[in-house]
């Protein structure tokens, strides 16, 4: 379980929102629950690590022992501002029967809208920072805020700001190690349809990985020439698949943080890895799944990737 | 390269179209090619066995040199039968630029209206059985020829025959023990979505090892509770799916056929060497690709699938 090796593991900053989700699929429906990109990402890296500084905002509706939740899971949370005359940022949607395709019925950005991300001091000179799905300038603000260049920066976006903040997001790209995003979103950023020509593009906007994340069909890792293909768990009910893209990018960099190197191979287990924690994030509604298991249960899963794609010729 | 052991290799009998295709993709546009679903198996299977059994039919206009070329990948073509006053299989279609789907232009049956499937004597105790797309009354009419139950039968099918043959195709795949299909047909067969849940069901039809292939998005394979996830090879540029899945089928069912015993491992493996020689099929237009390529260029793409997939935790 090399994973957990307590040595040199660095500390990770992880930016993004957190949020309520109201979130209804074939097989239920919540009321207002807590989500939120950081909140995915800062559950599933907490498995991995206990060196977890967060930035986000929420507003005075948000409940402390949501707060006291994520503190519980090792996440320093004196970087959440609360702002509380305001709201909490909150999206309901809806997914259809085959769990592919979602609709949004509801955004209320509410404390986004003007969200200006502090980074504190103490923070500021994390070796891993994780910069979730956000307005690109607001990740850039963060990217502004760091004393020392990260030893890692992972970026998640996706094809609304594509759509709507282009410039800026080409600008946060440059400063990135990896970009994570999914295949339609790949196509769209490199104007490429083979995923193979696309990453070839887009390593050359800047980040060094590419992640391209394909929900239940797995995930593809591009680093030059080496290409790696995680396989999705096939799982046989998928409840909701809200944050398991977030729980990916938690468990890739959370795995990372302990490693005494970076290279092609550790990016490989830490795919694996984020593959992981994404299979348990989907097997129930929000965040529940993420706070039942163990780091057992982690492995045990691991291993259950080890078997379903081992193979010798 | 133990798949290129010649001890104790079996005989395939290999039924399916042998056709003329014309085929529209964005790289390009064929007049009338060979094609066919036997063809692709046949060829595919031809780096792994010389032991290969053709049953089919073609009208007068099937050029002789398309019958040597089988000859030549080492295909006994004495179960081909030529109609000589009638006219071959044809088939036209375009795919869309995602490749993903495509719309059938032309479906000319001619000799397959009455496809009386005849398996020669010399055929009817071949080891290894492989009953490519067609109606389920003509696979199930091959069956009932064999005078030894084979080692392993694998029959493919497709949604057509769902819609239009659902008893018969049901009563064939009592007798089999490898179905290939694709994801959708999966879920159409055993009206599940989930695939694990599909995989469950099916299985209880008949097969034992159920094969679901998802194109870009790699293969599956499910054996009770055993589960494989085998991915496909990004490719840069695919330039003509068709024949893909059969020389999956190809690949996988000679490279069996090599072997002593047949277990997980080993279906696993055949699964990688079926995806293998489909990444070569999409290269080029037809099976311009498959008729150039070496035993050597096999492995070698091989050793790329464990690269692609490989991983330590």
């Amino acid at each position: 379980m090399q994973y957990i090796c307590e040595k040199n593991r660095m500390t990770n900053l992880i930016v993004g929102t957190v949020a309520f989700d109201a979130i209804e699929t074939p097989y239920g429906k919540t009321d207002k629950i807590v989500g939120g990109a950081a909140t995915y990402i800062s559950l599933s890296a907490s498995f991995f690590t206990d060196k977890l500084n967060l930035v986000s905002v929420v507003g005075g509706d948000f409940p402390q022992e949501a707060i006291q939740m994520l503190e519980n899971h090792n996440v320093n949370t004196s970087g959440l501002q609360i702002k509380k005359n305001e709201k909490t940022f909150f999206w309901s949607g809806k997914y259809h029967n085959n769990m592919n395709s979602r609709d949004t019925i509801e955004t209320q950005l509410n404390v986004l809208e003007n969200f200006d991300p502090i980074v504190p001091k103490e923070f500021s000179e994390s070796e891993f920072l994780m910069l979730g799905n956000l307005v690109p300038s607001v990740q850039q603000k963060v990217l502004d805020q760091m004393k020392k260049r990260p030893k890692l920066i992972v970026l998640d976006t996706m094809n609304f700001w594509m759509d709507n903040c282009w410039d800026d997001l080409i600008q946060a790209l440059k400063e990135v190690d990896v970009l994570t995003i999914n295949d339609e979103e790949a196509q769209q950023l490199s104007g490429e349809h083979s995923l193979v020509s696309a990453a070839k593009k887009i390593q050359k906007m800047g980040p060094k990985y590419l992640i391209i994340k394909k929900g239940e069909h797995g995930a593809l890792l591009f680093e030059g020439k080496n290409k790696f293909f995680a396989p999705a768990l096939p799982i046989e009910n998928v409840f909701d698949p809200t944050g398991a893209g977030d729980s990916f990018a938690g468990g890739f960099i959370g795995y990372l943080s302990g490693q005494n190197e970076i290279n092609f191979d550790k990016m490989k287990t830490a795919v694996i890895y984020g593959s992981v924690m994404a299979s348990f994030c989907v097997e129930k509604f929000g965040t529940e799944k993420l706070t039942e298991i163990s780091k057992k249960d982690v492995q045990q899963r691991a291993m259950e990737f080890v078997e379903l794609s081992s193979f010798s010729l």
